[in-house]
């Protein structure tokens, strides 16, 4: 059994469509950020971080998307979630994944939580007014030059598709303009009409 | 033969360690920031990020350190440079490298890179104060709750050796007290003894 802490509307739901995905017996624990529960004494045990998704396993407590995206590829080969025979497959999967969470994620991140990185109010604005600029170029990037399509790592649906998915949730808030990277949009609205997508976003809904 | 295209001073040292640490066959090629070289036409054809590191391999390019450190390790297994078989410590493997790249990098890069999330001087400003801070959090939870030493993963040597001391270069130009993080300091120093480490820093220097 696995246990996965997330939040409605966070990253963490990318780890949970992947456990769907993978068949996994898993149970759910809802982090509340409105109470900041991420905060509090017994969250902080799980993950001293304060932040989601985490995940216990019958190993140990792992956090960050791009780890336990892969821990569940490959605690469930049979589900084909990753290439994880094939280094140089594996390798350019990873470098997807690592680059949503150290570039485009955290670009996004600068329309939210400027109060990570700066103190100023007008610093915050000034952050949440170049969001469209640096999260845009990074979905630029993925449309021209990274996604392969129909999957975005080529015909093969691997764990970089529900970690994309999840962000994409978030583009039209962050002020991109969805004309501009098609591919991205066609591929969040195919991953949205998969059962076990719709089976999870159900599952963080109802939780 | 791999192809390591680097810049002294940045991340990519952590892959040109392992690199030496698998006594891989590499040639390297600099990337002169200075020159801006990182946006010319020819580096824009290698790593269309326009940063380092990109490693040109056999099979195609590759991009982002936790990708191509783990690429490095398997392509190398006799070098035992990640618990490559055991999904979970693998895992927690990737969890510190993930950490590195999407939290404390980029705390770090508030310092200099300000004008990847802002525009306004005052707000690199208020960035580059907020530094210690935040690189120091960073630092902090390594310290107290991610290393275990004597390596970082604990008594094995790995691929996040290299990447932790990489980094913890520029702790002290970002304000952080290098007395707070006595482990963290003890480890750099004892990476800095290895004389794989010296040979991939004199290669930069005199490349």
């Amino acid at each position: 059994m696995l246990t996965l802490y997330y939040a409605a509307h966070t990253c963490s739901l990318a780890s949970h469509i992947a456990l769907v995905d993978a068949g996994a017996k898993y149970e759910l624990k809802r982090v509340d950020f409105g109470k900041t529960e991420q905060r509090s004494p017994a969250y902080l045990s799980v993950n001293p971080k304060a932040r989601v998704p985490a995940m216990v396993t019958p190993c140990g407590i792992l956090t960050e998307t791009p780890a336990m995206l892969v821990f569940i590829a490959q605690s469930f080969p049979k589900a084909r979630l990753a290439p994880i025979n094939d280094p140089f497959a594996f390798a350019e999967l990873q470098s997807f994944n690592s680059y949503l969470c150290s570039t485009l994620h955290v670009a996004h991140a600068h329309r939210m939580r400027g109060h990570r990185w700066a103190d100023d109010p007008a610093s915050f604005a000034d952050m949440q007014r170049k969001v469209p600029q640096s999260v845009g170029a990074c979905y630029e990037l993925i449309e021209s030059r990274m996604f392969r399509g129909p999957w975005v790592m080529g015909d093969s649906y691997t764990i970089a598709d529900p970690y994309l998915f999840t962000l994409a949730q978030w583009l039209e808030d962050d002020g991109v303009k969805p004309t501009r990277i098609p591919r991205v949009i066609d591929h969040r609205f195919r991953m949205a009409e998969r059962p076990n997508v719709k089976k999870a976003i159900a599952e963080e809904i109802t939780e």
